[in-house]
């Protein structure tokens, strides 16, 4: 069993990047997405402010540009950067952008055509500042193309199923051990951090030495509840919530698993003790919501008309009011990551697409309903990855 | 006791934007960084592919222009945000930047000087794309100014002051944890999830029903070693390890309590057994570059002078080949912020300036040496806040 995409794959994905710059006359790519960077090479870059970036001319070595801290760290993780470029730190008494514009001129790259994803030349994060790298070479035609390898990502291989099947199951363990371990009286994170530390354990012995986790910051699994508690479940984007966990709360949840780089999204809505006619109600609504987008969700169809099908539901229920957000992402090495199922998105469904599929209602002052899964659009219909009960009856607490 | 900022000082942050932006002749300051949105208000946005941004007119109300998702949730957590104006979801019919050139129309901004901290008028993560709010209203004049608000954080109040030396106290309860866990055999983020675990339950029982994390994914405290153990330790942002920890590991560990948004920084080099002759002198310089960057640390000095003064101590040693990046960084509300203890930086030193202060050497094939340790600079000296045992013996786990 392998937990991590192989080099053969990464190659083909640069064979395929390549042939794109070809085709828009691109003679080079400058990334500085740290995921983009992994899923072209498996090296796993944590962007800071300390601009760094990835560049893959169409003939030449890929280099890697960046602060010094990553060139030991690059070789022990991917054979694919033949070339490693470095500053000392950021600011630096020269301001790496400035290395950068040299470095590229060394490359043979001072007055081609290169695709980029960030027109600062840096991830720009944090407190960084700096001159854009379009001024510093201001020879080269930078064409900005970000999309260019998130749309390589659109489409599952083979291998990164394989990894989200995988990460499906330590998901549903996750949360198993979360809904175990709720009971009352109990703070949200206390919960999530048992079940995580639990879940990430039994994750790791059974993957064995060869498991390694690839999202900094993460333990291997994960489940928790974001402050989605009582009343607080109707803030989609709640971090945390002022009171520990009461009788008939409703409680939304959140799991993740790191396979790979590779994350399911699994998430339920759980209610503590017995559900009253109104929770039943809107539980129910919001189920037959997601089974509509289940069942829209096909290829050849477009994301935009799984959307209209939840909003048919709602619109039935008379319940408009309660949408917050539309029914899902794409999935895969983000959080959140195209194709979006929207209303505004009229791209099709296509096999080897990975997608959530949650729509939500959520009534200020009483509570939010949303269970989120995974699905993979396959040749001719779609498959839900996460396969954790949905029903009310399971995700009842006992009080 | 109080964790978090008052909206009296919030109230205090936007006058003093607002005569910078009046120095500048700007009109309005238009934000989409979620940390300076923190900032500024109290309000802890997740930024992620939706577009959202905080408008600051000189004359008008404080408005946030985001997606619907976020409406309920701002009036639970700031009174200073006046006005919301959203759009239903990402990408929508109509694009989000296309609802914000609009809205900024409808507050008089069509023809105004507006400050912004990032030209595309969206923090423009993950897999957004989208036009710039500088091409979709042309008839303003945008003017980047990223380095406004934080160069307003650059020196800390008070309230920050406070709510920095009560992190100190959780980080180091954190990290005890972890020394205490550490052990053979076992894999570090089992231990580092352990720890974390129960320093945060202990922080929130001392804290009481008023705390809340703010920090969006972490839990309050937490405190581990990101994959720096044994040979790894001298890769500076390692993410894993493949293997469990064993006799004669050095490890360098890290940790963090998140009160009110704001967090100290903490890590150590531990060694697991009797240190080694090299692993003692190694770890010997590492200590006297850090108290020459201590002894260095004061007001009116500037930041270059305290990287310099490392630089003597690892020269003098023979050992600059074993340097992968500067001294040290600014601390508060993100994991590194302004001032840098570079090179480079030739700024001074103030009172209210809280810095990193982690000299490190790595050797390949080896490891790596390095504390840090979060530094105050006073009004004529500096005081270091995190009060964690230093030295070797301290610092050495019986194999």
């Amino acid at each position: 069993m392998r937990f991590f995409i192989t080099e053969n794959e990464h190659k083909k994905r640069i064979e395929r990047l390549k042939r794109k710059l070809e085709k828009k006359n691109l003679d080079a790519l400058y990334i500085t997405s740290g995921v983009n960077i992994f899923y072209l090479t498996g090296y796993s870059y944590i962007a800071t402010e300390r601009p760094a970036a990835l560049v893959i001319p169409l003939n030449g070595e890929i280099t890697f540009m960046g602060p010094l801290l990553e060139a030991d760290h690059i070789p022990l993780k991917t054979r694919l950067i033949k070339d490693i470029k470095t500053y000392l730190d950021y600011p630096g008494k020269k301001h790496p952008i400035e290395h950068f514009a040299e470095f590229l001129r060394s490359m043979g790259l001072a007055k081609k055509n290169i695709g980029i994803d960030n027109m600062a030349g840096a991830a720009a994060i944090w407190g960084y500042s700096g001159p854009p790298i379009t001024k510093k070479l201001a020879s080269a035609r930078f064409v900005h193309v970000k999309d260019l390898v998130y749309n390589m990502r659109l489409i599952k291989s083979k291998e990164e199923v394989e990894l989200m099947r995988e990460s499906a199951k330590w998901v549903n363990l996750a949360h198993s051990l979360l809904q175990e371990y709720t009971a009352t009286d109990l703070w949200d994170f206390d919960i999530a951090m048992a079940a995580s530390h639990e879940a990430s354990i039994t994750m790791k012995r059974a993957l064995g030495p060869e498991y390694e986790p690839q999202r900094w910051g993460r333990s291997p699994a994960m489940a928790g509840f974001r402050g989605q508690v009582g009343k607080m479940s109707a803030i989609p984007h709640s971090i945390a919530t002022n009171r520990p966990i009461m009788e008939g709360d409703i409680l939304i949840t959140g799991a993740g698993a790191d396979v790979g780089g590779y994350s399911c999204e699994l998430e339920r809505t759980m209610i503590l003790g017995e559900p009253t006619l109104k929770q039943r109600r809107l539980f129910g609504i919001m189920m037959k919501a997601q089974e509509a987008a289940f069942n829209a969700l096909k290829p050849g169809v477009r994301c935009n008309s799984v959307d209209r099908a939840v909003w048919k539901i709602i619109k039935k229920a008379g319940l408009t009011g309660l949408v917050r957000h539309h029914t899902g992402h794409g999935l895969g090495l983000e959080a959140h990551e195209p194709p979006w199922l929207d209303i505004g998105n009229n791209d099709l469904l296509k096999p080897g697409m990975i997608v959530s599929c949650e729509p939500g209602i959520y009534e200020l002052g009483f509570g939010g309903f949303r269970h989120s899964d995974t699905v993979l659009i396959t040749d001719d219909e779609a498959e839900i990855l996460t396969y954790y009960p949905r029903d009310l009856e399971s995700l009842t607490i006992p009080a």
